[in-house]
């Protein structure tokens, strides 16, 4: 298949690329600063862009999304936005733009992440967005069928705990391998409106 | 206790306003264009106004919410901007600004619904806003102790089956009198973090 990744050179993205190039796929790479496509999709228009040189593809494959992470106290309005713009929105754009762009039976597959079931402190902007992911991605698999949308939804991973591991105190972690592996079950299989928790 | 209930004067917030008054509290009510406060709180610089106004209060009870519905192939990105803002985003606001305004075990409660976790077509929008809410109360709730948080996340109301059955096919419905209680046992209750889903 040929498959467009979002996010290509991050933590997720580079292990989700190896692990699509081993399985034979075709994986065109795109981000803001590294990919052989540089467009931003927190900006409609830098999808509608993206779209344009990407051509038809199979899947559709996001590893992207920033929120901000800040105590409840201090985060702003601004900061909810951010995390709408950089986590929400952006995915909602990838499909409601990528629809044209994707073949009959293909698929969409979106980031969220633990934080939609469990809170950690510091994370209510990450919650909110995941929240906000996966119950998009439940209510578009019913209106964009044949074409198919599932998110994956991980905990922290064991790739990260030495960044990421004192705000997940007690989290059981994943390894990216796995991750990998609910990506390729949304690609290759047949499922729709799904969220792949981790573990 | 002394109430402030948003979105007084809808059919959610006439039934709140009945049962809360016949417990005996005290109901401060607020809307864009019916309550004894008017101020709409998808703009975050009217609920600082709606806030100086209602001063302090042991609960903040919200029964608003406006977002779009339109099948997935119509919706725009303003659409979702328009439910991030009707929604989440003002109901956020209620709480972050809400919290200096607030008794020190008082609570929020927002409004969900049943398209955090089943879709109906041309809910996308709805399920966004309602997954959102749902991921930002349990996230909020660790954060604001002991201050406390709850949404109430209803299938549709029984009093509104004429007007909108036809998008809930087979669905149980669930009577006003029903939601009420939730928000009480949000307000009168100690929980935290609480999803209260109906039925
Ligand atoms: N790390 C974890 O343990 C963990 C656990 C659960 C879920 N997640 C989620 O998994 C996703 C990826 O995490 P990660 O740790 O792999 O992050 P990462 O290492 O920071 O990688 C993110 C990648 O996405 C790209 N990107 C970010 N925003 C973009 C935008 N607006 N437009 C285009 N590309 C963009 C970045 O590339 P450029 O900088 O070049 O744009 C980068 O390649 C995030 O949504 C995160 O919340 C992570
Ligand atoms: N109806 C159902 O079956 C059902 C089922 C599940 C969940 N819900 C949710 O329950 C909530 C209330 O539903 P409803 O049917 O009672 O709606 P409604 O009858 O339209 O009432 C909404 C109330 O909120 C006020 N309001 C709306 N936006 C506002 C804003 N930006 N600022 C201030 N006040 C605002 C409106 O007053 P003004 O117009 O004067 O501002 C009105 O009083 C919604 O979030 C809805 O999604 C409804």
């Amino acid at each position: 298949m040929k498959i467009l990744l979002i996010g290509a050179g991050g933590t997720l993205g580079t292990a989700l690329r190896e692990t699509l190039l081993g399985r034979g796929h075709d994986v065109l790479t795109a981000g803001r600063r590294s990919g052989e496509l540089r467009h931003d999709i927190s900006d409609p228009a830098q999808i509608t862009a993206l779209y344009a040189k990407a051509d038809t593809v199979d899947a559709v494959v996001s590893a992207a999304g920033d929120v901000p992470w800040k105590p409840f106290a201090e985060m702003t309005p601004q900061d909810y936005q951010a995390a709408f713009d950089g986590k929400v929105l952006s995915q909602i754009e990838l499909v409601r733009q990528g629809i044209a762009h994707v073949s009959e039976r293909g698929s969409f597959t979106l980031i969220s992440g633990v934080l939609a079931r469990e809170p950690v402190a510091t994370g209510s902007a990450a919650s909110m967005a995941n929240g906000a992911v996966e119950a998009f991605v439940r209510a578009a698999a019913i209106e964009i069928a044949p074409q198919r949308i599932n998110a994956v939804s991980p905990t922290i991973f064991t790739e990260d705990l030495e960044k990421y591991g004192a705000y997940f105190p007690g989290f059981p972690p994943v390894d990216l391998s796995e991750v990998a592996q609910a990506y390729v079950r949304s690609i290759e299989g047949s499922q729709t409106g799904q969220v792949y928790a981790l573990p």
